[in-house]
């Protein structure tokens, strides 16, 4: 059992949690909340071992996560009146598992002979779909493509690890280095509530010749 | 063909009907309903051999059924004036479909080397997760994730399949006894109106800390 | 580099394109965007990889092309107050596009075994279900499922390119005139406005009936 894997863990957990939350606020009944709460943990790395053609599924071979995801989802339920006090535990958590998951998505992705930038593109897509799925489930415009240095973190992250790498440190130096840097970047994207550009314009008469469509 | 098979050609229909009728509601033309009403039909088993790595999918190799679900969609949507009159045996061949689909999803993941739990879990996708892609497309928060013991119908028969299989019992047996199991049980759902519980909360002020991520 | 080939750059530049201005008016960031356009401009392809089990995806084995989608995304969005005045070339290219997607889709689908059903299907998935995953990250009810000749443009030219490669005319000859044939039946579609019939019908007492579920 190693660090990551413990980090990995408290990440399933914390994604789970997430969108159970966000199901409740939908008004999902508890197989509902338990659906979402799985789909928004696993959700990334089932789209990227599906696009690499990687089988067995990470769940499939190892359905002892489900438990995992289930239980936090039931559990985040259950304490939703108190978890905004957990509020700084859960987005520490939850940055942790964005970096986390986007590290251990690049290792599973350069274990197939993909190009190197499809490996970070792998890495980002572990980290961030899972959240994309929990948002298109519950009926809304997804919050990554919208708001904060949340996708970005996940980019860095790879770019780093997969540039350590092949700069030839070892593993657990690029996996250290990749994570301190990364969620050192949330904490700092978070606290100074830093985000990506977002362009304007009127783009109204465009729309109405989209519509021509 | 076997009675398993005709309850999987009336349970396509069915899902593709219940998809077409859905489209129409959204104002989607006949192309549009025939993609929702197939989506509907065969969504569940695809994402299932999607994940499990199972080629060649089901409609793939029988594209016969693809011209099942669009004579179905066709057909509800004509008929959609007069369908309110055939609710009841809407809803019955529906229960029907939910509860054969969760078996034959049981089936196929049983013939790879999943666990037992991921087995289960397949029938449960394969029974609801192509309802779950209807209401994606139709651009709804899932029904199945709200209400009604619909999903936990498939939940038990698959559960129940799988243990009768793993205690010996013939597959015709189990099947027969799951299916009927199911069926009833879906029946006592909708007579009496049950439903799982939805957990309430107060969960603005979390709300508010969730936008910062 | 075959005249097929520039047409699917430009395809992917267009598409991408349409998924990066839709973004923009769901006020996404600059990575949302990307995003958004990427799989606009790529989805079709991958779902029908993934549906074929055809691996690896085209952008995984050749990752340039997600430099060409991101690249138009961004140009897309910086020119979004002048591109109303592109309007025409728009249409044009997107017309283009959806026409070569689909002969390149029926393409592939034919290197496997697939029955010729499925190669007119996969086409049309290709050509289609970009735009369908981009109106879902978008957060409405697919266009393309609405209005308009545009999947049965991509039906016609299917059906046209696999029955004349069936009756073997040269893949050169089968190219051309069926990207002519569906171009032109695109372009008089959207000159005079035609359209697949809706179907209306008053359903909400149905609609009661299928809240039972």
């Amino acid at each position: 059992m190693t660090v990551l894997h413990v980090i990995y863990l408290l990440a399933i957990a914390a994604e789970a949690a997430s969108g159970a939350l966000m199901g409740m606020r939908r008004r999902m009944d508890l197989f509902g909340l338990c659906v979402v709460g799985t789909v928004t943990a696993l959700g990334g790395g089932s789209i990227r071992d599906v696009l690499l053609g990687h089988y067995p599924l990470g769940w499939v071979a190892h359905p002892e996560y489900l438990l995992f995801t289930v239980g936090a989802s039931v559990a985040a339920a259950l304490l939703a009146r108190r978890l905004h006090r957990l509020k700084t535990a859960f987005l520490l958590m939850d940055a942790l598992g964005l970096v986390a998951f986007t590290v251990i998505g690049c290792n599973i992705a350069a274990t197939t002979d993909a190009h190197i930038a499809v490996v970070v593109l792998m890495g980002m897509i572990t980290g961030v779909f899972g959240g994309l799925l929990r948002d298109l489930l519950c009926n809304q415009v997804p919050l990554v493509l919208q708001r904060d240095l949340y996708a970005t973190v996940s980019l860095v992250t790879g770019i780093l690890y997969v540039g350590m790498l092949h700069l030839d440190f070892s593993a657990n130096v690029s996996t250290g280095v990749s994570i301190l840097a990364g969620f050192s970047l949330r904490m700092i994207a978070i606290y100074f509530s830093l985000a990506l550009p977002v362009l304007e314009a009127d783009i109204s008469s465009f729309e109405d010749g989209d519509k021509q469509r």
